[in-house]
């Protein structure tokens, strides 16, 4: 194999494929004047940081995304990762959850609590959390379509145990344009999708008030194979999208916008992440501020959760992972991340067992502790090459919100198959690069080994799927079925109406109504959504 | 433990204990012109790396350090090194090897082979690199009191093989005043001990050319727990110190200095580390042209090797220091090293295994082939904070020259004891700095963790002692007693005579004389080092 490091045949090229130059110099900042367009950490345009101390003032939250089995089961990871000196939970739902049905539902078999935890009723969110306090842990979850619902739950659980809704602090992705664009995870059409959205949005910003609304999120579409301009650019994009129906909802921009968070991957190469992170944070600032007209510093801030690329992760040779890993958290936290997952080597072969948890954890620590990172403010600030990158980074996200407001705005592009003609397309050429070996992958395409070591994984509890749909069974056993039914009526009737839905949802909640219940009456007034063949 | 992440309590310092600033901008570049004292990578003073094109043009050696056993085990796991993807050799002796004694010596027992590998005569250089291509594979050996007898028995054996001795490509140690600093492997007193290594770059600048003659080391050093700065400015005055007495010695200093090479530590502290590899050429760059004359630009350029540092890895929790050591790999590669070693995650507990010694290697090349940092040159130049801190450095080895000489120059500053006071003086601090919790070590003095997995190690073959004795006295067996007696009288006699000694050692090589019994004969003339009490 030592041909490889000493024959460089690679096209010089960011995982993206971006071109990069063999040097950078002053000149490449042209007209760039520092003072003016790079401004200071905590200031308009951000690009340096929305803090003025960052890291010294408050390190990132460390937020491990962690879900499997029933709820008890994931509670007691919770616990788990929050004595390893984890700082926020992060919550991922079981595939089922996801699209709003029920663990007692025939399309569920198979995937109840497999990939994330099964919740159906607020006994299950109320399991979900046992002895954690609402009030003082920042709890992330990750549902899209079914995201008012989960919402609803988890409100109304925290009142049941107490905790005032103003002291609640966390995110929900609550970010379904990204599920049209890359994932797949919508039920509704686009419009009504949105309108969900838009109605917890405006729920929260009147009474959760601590709570950001959504995460916009770039993370998903990357993942997909999107270059990280797309990621960035299809982000941003997004979050006009809410933006604008949030004000035409009559919203005024500067009691929601603060609350909007944003969610992007953080893949292998170092340098055009950080320059995307930061480009982020420079074009939302312009944008809130100048096209917008957000008053607010707040509104203006771009503030984002971090999760290293999971499609880097490889299945051979599990343990290059943490490396990989390693270098991927450096880019989120050099780029100025508020949160942070970092993935765990096993991810490719299982869900992450305790032992591999804990490593990334450590990972996260290691980089915040002895590193030395944390002691300055975008500690890369000033780099020709860092600089000029976030520049270009800028231009190429301003091009793509030509082009999407050219095929007849968001919802059209949507429809047309625009975003994603555009990942695959990117997907491909990337996919091409491995296959013709430009670039390399550790394991994959070279430095192969025979007789990888097998890791041992955390064994999936079959038992797990019956307990879950007895347990719900007892719920609608033991539940008023006149009650859940005129919460039901009542769901129906907001949303074909036009009303706010969210006050019907915490009600049905308390009267421990399904998720799929819940959402099968809201695709009674909203529709659902067929994409047609080829979209 | 999540207090320990939100309230910070750390005294914003570097590993070194170096203030470092909340925010540094274009302000603090101050009189900084980057087109004058920053310059272009290739060019004078070389800030920016020695090479136009950089990692573009060839990527740094891959240099696993490795050895133990006999000879036969050590060349099994070059072979195995060689197949993983591996572009260089680093040989590790044991302990009766370095400080030039025998394996049948009483003082050996229980040493032999356990850290190194052990090597007594010719015989076993040719074992070591059985199968190897001397004329194709670059080789380095770390040794330094013994280094002459070494590098003897190293090229007689490529000569018996039919290699010739303008082929060889490596390095060998060969730098003795850091082991009075540091490291505590000397025989013979200061200055006839830098007698045997101009000897050795004497003879290797006439007849081996491309042989890098020492590797003037500030790793140990650091190891002792210098700061960066420290070891920065002692290695640096180390490299002058041998300059100097190769002039005295005659030799103009352009056929001599563009083999000098030097080898740093990567210590935690990223950005520092990265400062302190800039500043080391800039300054090495200065000094060579401006205060030696040196007219080559390949005089003026500092070439470097890096190794993760040792002393950071922990026996708490060992797999995480695969991300310490990916940390510290990626400051060597963005402070432009040309090779590197990744140390192995079970170094503390053992001698590395085959796998770990396979991982510390796959993030050499998840560096390399994935993460992008070697698209351009010195990806941080401009960076006001790497710039500013640069700069600091600079003027931090220079006060530490001054000093220096007003100790009354090198020799007399070892033996007065002021490096060892000076380094052991930072190892103080920083080692109170983590047992007050000012800065903390994940699993050290934060985030332990019960239960931890044992993990498995590489056991140490207790026969191999016995079978490289008797493999010895087979030697001693068969060779003519008057031969080796003839050039053991040689060596007595060019030492006593203050000529070059490489001549008698190579032919005392060639006769299968012991490395003890030269450096024994050495000793006649040259004199043992007795430091005093308390030094």
């Amino acid at each position: 194999m030592s041909s490889v490091t000493t024959n460089r045949r690679t096209p010089w090229t960011t995982v993206s494929g971006v071109p990069v130059q063999p040097l950078y110099t002053v000149e490449d900042l042209g007209n760039f004047f520092p003072d003016q367009e790079l401004g200071l950490p905590g200031h308009f345009p951000f690009t340096r940081g929305i803090h003025e101390s960052m890291y010294r003032g408050r390190l990132w939250t460390m937020r491990q995304f962690a879900g499997f089995g029933r709820p008890v089961d994931t509670n007691e990871r919770f616990h788990f990762l929050l004595r390893q000196g984890q700082t926020g939970l992060s919550t991922a739902f079981d595939l089922p959850t996801l699209m709003g049905l029920d663990s007692d539902d025939p399309r569920s078999v198979g995937e109840v609590g497999r990939l994330g935890v099964a919740v159906d009723t607020i006994d299950d969110m109320l399991a979900l959390f046992d002895g954690i306090d609402l009030g003082q842990v920042s709890v992330s979850m990750t549902i899209n379509a079914p995201a008012i619902v989960i919402m609803a739950f988890y409100v109304a659980a925290a009142r049941q145990r107490g905790v005032a809704w103003n002291e609640l602090r966390g995110t929900i992705q609550n970010d379904i344009l990204k599920e049209f664009h890359a994932q797949n995870e919508f039920v509704f059409p686009p419009e009504p999708s949105v309108r969900l959205v838009v109605d917890l949005i405006e729920f929260c910003t009147q009474q959760v008030t601590q709570w950001n609304t959504v995460s916009i999120s770039g993370y998903h579409i990357r993942e997909a194979g999107s270059t990280a301009a797309q990621e960035l650019a299809f982000t941003l994009a997004d979050g006009r999208h809410y933006v604008e129906q949030c004000l035409a909802r009559g919203m005024d921009i500067d009691t929601f916008a603060p609350r909007l968070s944003f969610f992007f991957n953080s893949h292998n190469d170092l340098f055009e992440e950080v320059a995307k992170y930061r480009a982020a944070r420079s074009l939302w600032a312009e944008l809130m501020r100048d096209e917008y007209k957000a008053k607010a510093e707040a509104s203006w801030k771009l503030r984002f959760h971090a999760q290293t690329a999971g499609c880097s992760l490889q299945a051979v040779q599990p343990e290059v992972n943490l490396m990989r890993v390693a270098y991927q958290a450096l880019a989120a936290v050099l780029g100025g991340c508020q949160s942070l997952h970092t993935n765990s080597m096993d991810e490719t072969l299982a869900l992450p067992s305790e032992h591999a948890a804990t490593l990334s954890l450590r990972t996260q620590q290691v980089l915040a502790h002895e590193t030395g990172v944390t002691n300055t403010s975008d500690p890369l600030g000033g780099s020709y090459f860092v600089e000029h990158f976030t520049q270009q980074m800028k231009q190429e996200a301003r091009r793509c919100f030509h082009d999407i407001a050219g095929q007849g705005g968001m919802i059209a592009a949507i429809e047309n198959g625009y975003f994603r003609r555009k990942i695959a397309d990117s997907a491909y050429v990337y996919q091409r690069s491995i296959d013709v070996g430009e670039k390399l992958i550790v394991g994959v395409n070279a430095f192969q080994q025979s007789g990888d070591k097998i890791m041992p994984v955390m064994p999936f509890d079959e038992s797990t799927e019956s307990a879950q749909v007895e347990s719900l069974r007892q719920v609608k056993r033991d539940r008023s079925w006149d009650d859940v039914s005129r919460s039901l009526d009542e769901i129906r009737r907001a949303a074909a109406a036009g009303q706010n839905v969210f006050s019907a949802l915490l009600e049905a909640a308390d009267r421990r109504v399904t998720v799929q219940e819940c959402m099968d009456a809201l695709a009674d007034s909203l529709g659902r959504f067929r994409p047609s063949a080829g979209w």
